[in-house]
């Protein structure tokens, strides 16, 4: 069983550090590079697709709203055009980072609220998956199988990376739990989790009940507290559990 | 004899207007569209590339400082990596619009303070030109044949299309005299100087000599007052004098 | 009767004009000046102050979301306490420029969707009157009659303008219709229905209904096209019906 | 002796966190505070404000450059006017947070390459000078004795505090070298050169001669690894040496 290992990277921005990049890398397969909207900047863009080409970690953009202090994660009254615009032009930036780099671009994950909105609105998920499409239509858009934007990308018939999540909760309809900051979680509780999503496809959700879930990779947040011990533990168990952790790309 | 004529289009941002680019359009063939940096926003640069595209334009980026308010005309002291890293970013950005709408990335050329610095300085021009390179070796770099820039894309074998400013003076050592915003000229005598600077190969500079200069491409900035009379008599002395007026790719 | 004309005034930004301020600030009693989040910068502030100090006019601050590109008119869901804090952060640098000018703020009016909010949700309403209260309690509050923010202020007894908007429609519940930009108006039609607003103290709404309507202050656009019109127009006509033009603290 | 001991607070920014104001706030009398240009954000600023209130720590404002990417350390070519209007704002912004929160802003520094820029620029000294005289005179500003703002201040007759740097080298001209980053420290050596220069009133430079200085404040940077063991150290020499720690308004 292939699974793929997924994480947010690259959210530095000029003099401010966020997540442990150098130690999380070396663990994942493939990386989630914020591209200066939500999170990064020119400079840590380049830096992080040289560290993910050092570990042989496939690379994707993270677009986000173009919202640095709240991370992305307040939502906005975009419109379908601007969701678009925003979307090319961010992966675009990254796109040009991995060119210069020699490698190529793996895929698009939507970022914080504009992966929830994606998740919702319809006319957001279509122009992020016209996006995508008008750009690279070889790119793997990741995201939720429940939710508007996995129809929307089907019809298109773009490539699609289900994701599992990690550290952020499922409610009683099996709608991620977007926060503005991540809970610590138990290492050891979290891998549990994960390999249950992986192997068994089921999940609990917030409300108690346990509901079926299907990935190809699973994400876990470099700003989660304790995400370094979280990503070894996840990992550890994915390996014991018999999976090849692998990039789809990879 | 050949000759380009190119404007800096796309200098709008959100509610704000600048410039008339669709009265301009039609009469460049060459556009040096903002990245968002200086000026520009996504939704503004899709709309331009798209306007660009249906005169038969060529579109280049036109990278600048990370600076709205001061349009990217305040020098600001980048360090080599960070010009790079700018670089990439926004003609990365502007080359996913280029490729969404099904047109090729003409050209790059610096903006405002980055162009002067570029002039000037030799780490930033050798930023510059190795920005470039490492993103597609067959973008031509649209400089001035004197200052550092120039050296510097000639011994990186860089397509260099020198440049001839139709708006903005020459001090008495062949340099551009940039400033934030330009003088109003009278249309008729900037159309003889630019015949001068295309046919004659001189030009007059601020001390009242007159020097020798060489270019391919003609620029007509489009925030000078009565822009639109300058780049429809620019366009006539040169049909005039038997030119014809194309884009380097065109 | 006593009337107050306010505008937004100081929308301009870096190399980027917005509104006619020169023309207009002479035919209005107050001005309510952006603040540099939506729009305007320090630079234009200064001068917005200047320009009002010069003209008699009062000075009010204009708050907005933080989305220079989007003018501050796409909703983000910031916290009662990033609200309140966006609040006191651009009503104090406003102030500033008052004072170093020796002139007095004299009011404060939410902006775009920051003012929308406010008038439909309590936290948002509660967080603004209380950053007003806090800064100064002695400021106007500038805000609609209806709606939750206008029971916020009378609660916590702060000083209100209710006003009266020229060039917005209200929906068949009185509520204004806020729009990304602002359409063309016949001139003396806006008059004609400022006047009903001011003597009669009625308004037709979008469904054809005529509701009772209360204000001390007439508000006009300044990026409406024909906004210059508009305002003389207005003025004429408030004028004509015997109203004296002056602000609250005139 | 008394002596004033201040720092850089308030520098994290919407997720990013940026030193460790809550340990170090207990240890200095001043506290110098982000505006939101080069570092902050109004939640920040008000937090902080909080912060020193109940360790009553003085407040003052900590206006820097336009550029948060650069922590406005690039040295950015604005007008006078700019500086004038940057600083009103930034100071303006902070003001109305200790307004708000009861308590009297103190002091002006200005931040990073603005403070270096102040130092060696006549017109960048006299912009920030009269911004603040004409903000609120009683004003303390917190320079360097050497330099042309020092001149500036006191013939416009501002209230001066004289600073003296823990951990930043002076060269051999006694002017500061301000670095992007800031390099570690040995604790107890940075104490004993401190009491050096607030006992002694001489320092060590870069060249290794020894010149004489004067200050009435120290200041300890917060971004400097071991800041905290730094600024313990530094308050337990000057105590032993018989200094009474005390902010100028304390």
């Amino acid at each position: 069983m292939k699974i793929d290992l997924n994480a947010d990277m690259g959210e530095s921005f000029g003099m401010y550090r966020l997540g442990a990049d150098d130690q999380f890398m070396a663990h994942i397969t493939s990386a989630n590079v914020a591209c200066g909207f939500h999170a990064g900047d020119p400079s840590v863009m380049k830096q992080t697709v040289a560290l993910a080409k050092q570990h042989n970690v496939q690379v994707g953009a993270h677009p986000g709203l173009p919202d640095l202090q709240g991370f992305g994660r307040r939502e906005m009254k975009l419109s379908p055009e601007e969701v678009y615009d925003i979307v090319i032009y961010q992966v675009g930036a990254l796109k040009a980072f991995c060119e210069a780099a020699g490698i190529a671009l793996q895929h698009v994950k939507p970022h914080g609220s504009l992966y929830g909105m994606a998740h919702r609105l319809e006319a957001v998920a279509q122009a992020i998956c016209q996006a995508v499409k008008d750009l690279d239509a070889r790119l793997y858009l990741y995201i939720m199988k429940k939710g508007v934007i996995a129809q929307a990308a089907e019809s298109m018939g773009l490539r699609t990376v289900y994701e599992l999540y990690s550290d952020l909760a499922y409610d009683g309809e099996g709608n991620l739990v977007i926060t503005r900051t991540h809970d610590a979680h138990n290492p050891s509780a979290v891998a549990a989790r994960v390999r249950g999503m992986v192997v068994d496809h089921t999940v609990k959700t917030t409300d108690g009940t346990e509901i079926a879930i299907e990935g190809q990779s699973v994400c876990v947040h470099g700003d989660t507290p304790g995400a370094f011990e979280i990503v070894k533990a996840v990992r550890g168990a994915l390996v014991s559990a018999g999976c090849e952790l692998t990039a789809p790309q990879g």
